[in-house]
């Protein structure tokens, strides 16, 4: 599939969904909008993603079979410069892919010229309607399930489970990822967004995505959410946790962090606690063991990279790398049988 | 406010929220409706909560304000049986509660009618709309918060929290109830159904509860949900474990019980695991302890329920009651400073 990314203003540094889908997508990506940056292409700005023309709008784009919305707001909400994009998109008959917290499919205008031009508005923030409780089943299938999870949110969970996957099918495995929030989503092109279904079936929106593919690969990576800690999304975490009865879990960290991001006033526990709380937890549900940590260290420079990636091996009792800068093969040693 | 309740065919033992509204709401309860039972009264099937006529339907019913649904069949469905009561009550001008799953709101009919009368459709199991995600700041309140949690659902939570406040409010301390689920909203006349809200906003939209009434009383009971180590359910333990910031921790059990309900796959951990559990998940957000039990006995006998809450309290460390049985003095005199 051929599609075009909208970043405006944002490319890359806050542009953080374009970058993933950049990375890790099978679409061919043909141009990315961003009218600060028209003119340049991606490598200019980024290296080790698929390469791609700069442009100032739909009206510079070729052929493409959808616009994805790359970036998002404060708040989710659609900027209104957006809409010209938006609009030509339609009416030349592509979809648009959308993770904002606002609904295309409930914009008047954008709900007509999809109906028109027999085109597809595809929120993906939007969970289907079917989801129900868990049965406690998601232990049940072939698959070995291996979750992200994390001492506090963007510290590479999403990341680390495409590098994970990727680089196990690169090696011969057969390997899928388990989306569960709208990046990730928006990558593999199915899924469900978590942390936007009714609460008491958290568990079960993750088995039921579980139970789809787990018979279909030898390898599960399950994208994980939040924090078992964090004030405001734990209870994400916890049923992504005892959703997937995960049989391995890898702990994503950053290098350094102290405190809950946009949440100050709470220490991060230590990664002992970390490792004793997720395990303990998961438990009476599934027995699912730490056994291999994720560390992110883009702030540092290399040597102290290697040694802070040393340290955390350490402090788990298990092989630890960042996955962007040494690769994922001493994880995936551990993690694959 | 005088209220009749349907429970037609499940009066008394299936009945659970005509019972919990019985026994501890502050409603004039004029009727209870059940065609099964019809002609004796609520004390021929239930000694220690208020009496009432039971009788056929509306028709036999006098002036009250409201019509409450006691009863739910399994999956929450509208029981076609029941529309002529729910009819007659709007064409009077009664205001009709529910806790369905099925909102009466959305049945055509219902809407029209209550419209017509200028009556209430209150579908208490329909979260409001402007939840957002939590701040981290329910420990900010004056009030001492203390948190009912279980070893699993249908232990006794939201007894216990009714049980608690009613009887600190009689020894004259100033106690609430922060209601969670759909009977204790309808005792309370006010509530956030926390299994309902979309899951990034489980910690809020308890967080909101505290807000709302932590600078007005001196304790604040919260009514918990699930269990932490629920297949299903944990996730909307754990948001109301962080979202409430608890003081103080109940934790509520059934004697005997060995697996998880509806789940028997799943053996219930130790008592001794479940505290542990609680009080290490909860410490990085707040330092909450557990510091009673409340132990369901309702299946044993005098003697031998003397013994297994003797036996909790050791296994606990913490004084414990089965509160319908032995009262709530021993807890109280803990959890009250």
């Amino acid at each position: 599939m051929q599609i075009a990314i909208l970043a405006h203003e944002k490319f890359p540094d806050r542009a953080k969904t374009a970058l993933g889908v950049l990375r890790y997508a099978d679409y061919d990506v043909e141009a990315v909008l961003d009218r600060d940056s028209a003119g340049s292409r991606v490598q200019d700005h980024v290296s080790d993603v698929q390469d791609a023309p700069i442009v100032e709008g739909m009206d510079d784009v070729g052929d493409v079979d959808a616009l994805l919305i790359g970036i998002a707001p404060i708040g989710g909400g659609f900027d209104e410069s957006w809409r010209e994009d938006v609009r030509t998109a339609l009416e030349r008959g592509c979809d648009v892919i959308s993770g904002l917290h606002f609904f295309l499919a409930e914009d008047e205008e954008f709900a007509a010229l999809a109906a028109e031009n027999d085109c597809e508005l595809w929120d993906v923030r939007k969970p289907h309607d079917e989801l129900t409780v868990a049965d406690g089943v998601a232990g049940d299938v072939d698959a070995e399930v291996i979750l992200t999870v994390g001492t506090d949110c963007s510290v590479g969970k999403m990341t680390v489970s495409m590098e994970l996957a990727r680089d196990a099918r690169d090696a011969g495995y057969d390997a899928a990822v388990i989306p569960t929030g709208q990046t990730g989503i928006m990558i593999e092109g199915w899924g469900n967004p978590i942390d936007r279904v009714v609460s008491d079936f958290t568990a079960g929106a993750v088995e039921e995505m579980i139970l789809e593919k787990g018979d279909e690969h030898d390898y599960l990576f399950v994208e994980g959410q939040g924090s078992i800690v964090h004030p405001a999304y734990s209870a994400v975490t916890c049923g992504i946790l005892h959703g997937s009865m995960a049989d391995q879990l890898v702990l994503c960290h950053e290098a350094g962090k102290e405190a809950i991001h946009g949440y100050e006033d709470f220490e991060l526990p230590s990664i002992q606690s970390y490792v004793d709380l997720y395990e303990d937890l998961a438990e009476p549900v599934a027995d699912a063991t730490i056994t291999a940590g994720a560390l992110n260290t883009s702030h540092l420079e290399d040597d102290e990279a290697r040694q802070a990636v040393d340290e955390y091996a350490e402090e788990l009792g298990a092989p630890a790398s960042d996955v962007i800068r040494f690769g994922t093969d001493d994880l995936l040693e551990e993690l694959l049988e």
